[in-house]
């Protein structure tokens, strides 16, 4: 695989400042420049030593660069593709990292023009609930899975050097997947997750002025209301950019906690040890079958 | 404080086990004998040194005991306190562990008879999702909360020997409090999310099927669903004793989750974004609050 010699990061956040940091690692990759609005913040993942320079120009920024991850948050995607699409050179790779795939593909479809092959729409299945370069580690994508949402022009060479390039980052497996069946596996897995979680947090704020509640509370709530501390403004923008297979999860999750309240008020004991164990065994199945715990 | 020269825990698992084990480290208590129904567990805890002794007889594990904790499952300890009503001494103090108050309150105060004066309710605010004198460990409740919920006719004197107790065992603070606000405190930070966990994994297991979706989860929902792992009898236990300050906690947050489908659906960006805000401010908040992280 060829090695990327300037490899420009649009975005330097926990997500791109940690590729530029896993990639840093390796001899694989040449100069990394960072782009953002914000002098101050590029300055900073140049003290870290995360990026080698950081620009507010994106022509400067993406000039002559092999490879371009856009990794700005989902609702400063669409801006920054329409942006990118005049300035980038006609043989530069860009590749993405955004929580939902079908919406950032039509975006790109429609602003790359001719420059669409050479885009490899990329989600790193990794993170925390914070946020900013200062939070970005070199580790974050170790033995982790990284699925990429290739389109049938998508150029097969573009896509190898993506690849390519998340093995070099530390991800354990880089996987294919058709961009409808990731948005519908992720709206399971992490959208509806935060949802219920920002739910639950504020249906009990609701209730904390009446009662000291969070006072109450253990390390079981701390872990479930972990994810509730991520970024809002980011999660809305992934929430409303999934809405159809958020909203569908979510009508089959109330359904299911409607059949638990039902069976407590009918005191339907057995129903609910059933639903509990059958429960338990999946999620032990899900941590078993994890790459890392 | 009068020293405790016979601790007798009834059920010797994580949460027993594990007071057994951090007041071992104090020297305020002498001989700590264990009671279960299985011989082969008991001999593990004295292995283990969380016990001097085990027994399966209830008479010989009590007889003369200054302390006896309960610390089976909710389930099993109506039938419990019927059992050491009769052959319990008149003077010992008798507490126990349950996560639910009013429903434990009923039976003793039922069942103890005169007895029930030397009951003290009571409920440690802390744990893990494993269970079993093989998870215990001494520093479970090091700087945590324990809620004692004693009625009007409980002895002073044996509510502060308990308190006393859970102060050597590490606990920050004890805390009094109303058995019915305890259950709804409970209801909303504890019993609800394991109810909402079990009730995400069990939706998604049944996706599962059609579509590999745990293979695809990371960290966030690790996290979000760990609870889910906890002892499924033990939570049908928490449940059903609970079940009517569950339901209303439940039916609350059924609202909260519907708000936020009608806002999908209607694509009020706004209002989501408001929602999330509003709800990672408060998990912030309760972080802060905490005694632990």
């Amino acid at each position: 695989m060829a090695r990327i010699d300037k490899l420009t990061v649009l975005g330097v956040g926990l997500i791109g400042g940690s590729l530029a940091r896993a990639l840093r690692r390796t001899n694989e990759v040449g100069e990394i420049v960072g782009y953002g609005r914000d002098a101050a913040k590029l300055s900073c993942g140049v003290e870290l030593g995360v990026i080698d320079r950081g620009t507010c120009d994106l022509r400067d920024a993406v000039a002559g660069a092999d490879v371009v991850v856009v990794a700005v948050t989902l609702g400063a995607t669409e801006r920054l593709l329409a942006a990118l699409a005049p300035v980038v050179d006609p043989e530069t790779i860009i590749t993405d990292v955004g929580s939902v795939k079908q919406s950032v593909i039509a975006d790109a479809r429609r602003l790359l023009g001719a420059g669409f092959r050479r885009f490899v729409p990329g989600h790193p299945i990794a993170g925390t609930e914070r946020s900013g370069v200062e939070a970005s580690f070199a580790e974050l994508y170790d033995r982790q899975r990284i699925i990429l949402t290739p389109c049938a022009d998508t150029d097969p060479l573009a896509l190898e050097v993506v690849r390519a390039m998340w093995r070099q980052a530390g991800a354990a497996e880089v996987i294919d997947m058709d961009p409808a069946h990731h948005d519908e596996v992720l709206a399971a897995t992490s959208h509806v997750p935060h949802v219920l979680a920002y739910a639950l947090v504020d249906c009990l704020a609701a209730m904390e002025d009446r009662i000291e509640i969070f006072k109450y509370a253990a390390g079981g709530f701390a872990d479930f209301t972990r994810i509730a501390s991520s970024d809002p403004d980011m999660w809305h923008d992934v929430t409303m950019a999934n809405r159809d297979a958020i909203f569908k999860v979510l009508t089959q999750y109330e359904t299911t906690a409607r059949a638990i309240a039902t069976a407590l008020a009918a005191g339907d004991s057995e129903g609910l040890k059933n639903l509990f164990r059958r429960a338990k065994d999946a999620r032990d199945r899900f941590v078993d079958r994890r790459v890392r715990h």
